[in-house]
């Protein structure tokens, strides 16, 4: 029961022409922090998850098959870095659902401004077809696995 | 029951590091169809829509509450337009879904390449707090509903 | 003496925090214009040059060595596209000067909101090394060499 | 004799389809670097120029009239931040060139990947007419002024 936690920059460019955090910048971020996690190993916390899902470890590759993002706030630009949430809510034979809270960091309290689900589908990095996770994938993915979110709608 | 249809051009800088457009692009695209629909009246179609929801002219603003894509197919860089089918597939007091699907251009036949939801909250520019849509605004929107998209996944 | 015309859509996502479209968005459209000429052959005139300068055609790649923008006007969003004038105003041994006037389409008049000047080096694909032109790549970009810019500072 | 020192994450979404940072890129490291010294305050170094030049802080706005940047090397991503090290190696009577080298932060020595000069004209934020810079904005500048940037070509 853990989530993983990576502290990120915003970018004067992230804003569109309303003043705030564009719509899209969101899921920059959430790609961001996947590859933290899964390729870099990066997060706050060693998860040693990217020691099975970085490209080359295994020949094996992960496709976002859908994503939903609920906005809850509005997110300013600033200084101080956003920290986003991530877990594994759900884990199926060649899929996971990566969950995540974004939290705004310049708020004072924890202000989640944003929630989102990743489906992300694990394929041989050549065929591009799904490959059911391996016992040590499973492994590597477990303690990781948090309570799933329940969005407001849909 | 009709649908918009919003034809796009992409852009070399659209693809990531996988020499594919980016999942994050697709975000881009469908914000680019809701502008052209209810700002600028864009669309292939007159549809209307761009006199009720076209900002300053009601100060009204459309806010993003959650949005929802999901990834059917790699979409290739080159010189075909997309085409981004939308219409309205939910009518709420103060809100709408907007449906949409994407539509690869390159493809002999058509190729659906993405689906999504946009659940959007009409607010007021100023207060931007949730604003009931007016008669006006409903018959603006009713002749552009169509069936409700259904995901593959929940 | 000529210029190749590559027409292009404005993206609502392009504007910054200020509302206009953001310098950064302008280096976008002169990637694309040169994608457009150099690689996809789908400027308004068949300028010939992708056969040559092609990724694959010939092995070689050409690297943005130098960028210089000056920006003349306010770019503001909306339907009508730009179009990027682009010619070689400079050819060297091993790399050829790209020149662009940036012509704003909803303007009255030819009103340019941008010139500029990429360096590109021809470099072989693996070894990254610069290869000089050969006669062929050199009888392919001299019909569109014209008039060099000239920069109002620097 | 000093310069200020911006250092700034990467994103794998930085990268373009050959896989390395692509050089559009460098133009939006260059405008966070100018947010974070001349509104945010927040470069390692406490300059004080943001209190001259800060939006609101005086009406005045800084626009940027020319940028050119030159690419020394390739850029891959990683979890080590770039630094960039900016200084004003210009002064004129309502414009100032800002300098830049960005510095690869995950090689071995000071490997300065890319160079740049930003000439910014400062202008009445609503005329958008320049503005001569007053005594106390010489005086915040000055300090940060260092040897000017020569670029390997024109």
């Amino acid at each position: 029961m853990a989530r993983a936690h990576i502290d990120m920059e915003l970018r004067w460019g992230d804003q569109d022409a309303y003043g705030h955090v564009n719509n899209v910048a969101f899921a920059r971020y959430l790609e961001e922090a996947r590859v933290r996690v899964f390729e870099l190993g990066s997060a706050r916390e060693r998860t040693g998850m990217e020691r099975h899902f970085r490209e080359g470890a295994t020949g094996l590759k992960t496709l976002v098959a859908n994503q939903q993002i609920e906005y809850l706030n509005v997110l300013e630009y600033g200084p101080s870095p956003i920290t986003v949430e991530l877990w594994i809510g759900k884990l199926g034979g060649s899929s996971l659902e990566i969950h995540y809270e974004v939290v705004d960091g310049a708020a004072t309290g924890r202000s989640v401004v944003a929630r989102a689900i990743t489906t992300a589908v694990v394929v041989d990095g050549r065929t591009l077809r799904p490959v059911r996770l391996s016992a040590e994938g499973r492994a590597a993915v477990e303690p990781w696995m948090d309570e799933p979110l329940r969005f407001r709608r849909g």
